[in-house]
């Protein structure tokens, strides 16, 4: 690894620790509030309670931290963005698109339940998400912000964003794919979420446009070092430690980083994607500590 | 039928062709605007155009008629209403769900693409719907509004609404349902979205407070009479005119009203149901004619 992206100057491990634990806590609230007794909310409850690295909540309030400080409509986002998260992989994982049979190291949610209940787990969420982010009680002015709010969020989730990197990412695999081509899709599939965390986090804290600006070419860079480094880690990858199966791209056709450039070159890549990412947060001073740290772990994690 | 739900004192007919042309060249405008030249495009695009009755965007217009006035804001919400619609019956037709081949007189999303392409096509067309509520540009007291419309209509399609009853029709298949739970699935499965549209439309038309209460007792009751017709029609209907198969119910073992109460008694209630919702239009005068009159195809459609 380069020196520019030695370690962080504070505790990540236990900041990471103790922002998970907030956004546990606050999707444990909002279950117990708005789900039922049901098999559908069981099925929602499962995977979206499943270990999950929360990586977008996370950022989310991390971007908040770096121009002001957290909320609760801060939180309410980025607990939003994880249903939303959950629920592409719960679809992606159905017999139709993927056929996962473990997630999160688990069984998927069709295999714990079945498929009709994770086709309308997954639809659940995805609505939940929007529900909860248009039920807070608010002032004209904020009202204003929360459209432009579920506006990032629907538009990156949408058919031009992460939904067309699904879509590309299957039509992928029966067909050659460029470099640039790769970019594109992971930009879409986990960049365009990944962005909108960051920007909305930033957006509800009170960030300036340009300070949107900086947080924008942040999160391009690691929302694409994170795909590379789950190309990398899918080959090298330990299952176990995954939650997931490994080697699945390469039996699958499936273009990848380190089948395109090798898996040293990939490394490389990655690194330097992160080191264009730290370069963005640098008029931000310490206020960007957990950023910079979420963009270093981004390419040690082993999961 | 009663004497009672006579035929609509003007030109019903002109009228639902002339409302269903605005909705039908309002999501054309859509669909030029938003949609790409993709395979996922083209099965949203497939799916929404299909030949619908578009019962819930023309409830939408009607309601705000019946109040106030037909809007932009009040067009774009019967367009992602309509979405919605659509994506519903996109997934409801999954092989995974009732799988179904034919709907709208034409072959189902997943036989006509694939099923990968037909969950993706459902997932964008319902944030879709979200991303063209959220975008309005607006002042600080519409963007209010917004945020009601968008939690109306987000919690009356999601996992206490609408995907509630679409799960409850699916558990129903294969246990006993009594007249009162069947009752119960269908005010989720098809009312919620249906009393939704009414609400909005009426809400972004500046309906009061005290109208939208009447509106909502006219939606419960429309919402229910339509699925006891939908069931007759399961029965009696003729699959070319319904644009999708008959008899489906009774060969699945599923529950009916004209399983329940036989067919002529299913008629007699669904034809009190369209009494007590013409009985809550009497405060608005001539100005719900649309309404009433929407009432009244409900019972007498042939699909």
């Amino acid at each position: 690894m380069p020196d520019s992206i030695s370690p962080p100057q504070f505790d990540f491990k236990s900041y990471l620790a103790d922002q998970r634990n907030l956004v546990n806590r606050a999707l444990t609230g909002i279950i117990e509030t708005d789900f039922t007794d049901s098999r559908l909310s069981s099925a929602m409850h499962y995977s979206l309670m499943a270990s999950g690295k929360r990586l977008r909540p996370v950022l989310c309030l991390a971007a908040a931290e770096t121009v002001g400080k957290i909320n609760d409509n801060v939180m309410v986002t980025a607990c939003a963005i994880e249903m939303i998260h959950t629920y592409s992989l719960i679809h992606d994982d159905l017999p139709g698109m993927d056929n996962d049979e473990l997630r999160r190291g688990k069984p998927t949610c069709h295999i714990q339940f079945d498929e009709a209940t994770a086709i309308l787990a997954g639809d659940a969420l995805l609505t939940l998400a929007f529900e909860i982010l248009s039920r807070q009680s608010t002032t004209p002015e904020m009202a204003v912000v929360w459209l432009q709010v579920i506006h990032t969020i629907s538009k990156a989730s949408g058919h031009r964003g992460m939904i067309k990197g699904q879509m590309k990412d299957i039509q992928a695999e029966t067909s050659f794919v460029s470099l640039d081509e790769l970019k594109q899709i992971h930009l879409l599939k986990t960049g365009a979420l990944i962005k909108a965390s960051v920007i909305t986090g930033a957006l509800l804290a009170g960030g300036t446009a340009d300070s949107i600006e900086q947080l924008k070419i942040y999160a391009e860079n690691i929302g694409l070092a994170f795909q590379v480094v789950d190309d990398i880690l899918n080959v090298e990858g330990d299952a176990s430690k995954m939650g997931k199966a490994t080697g699945t791209d390469a039996s699958r056709n499936k273009s990848t980083y380190p089948g395109l450039l090798g898996v040293n070159q990939s490394k490389q890549f990655a690194a330097e994607l992160v080191n264009n990412a730290l370069h963005a947060l640098e008029i931000f001073g310490n206020k960007a500590n957990p950023l910079s740290a979420l963009a270093r772990y981004i390419i040690k994690r082993e999961r």
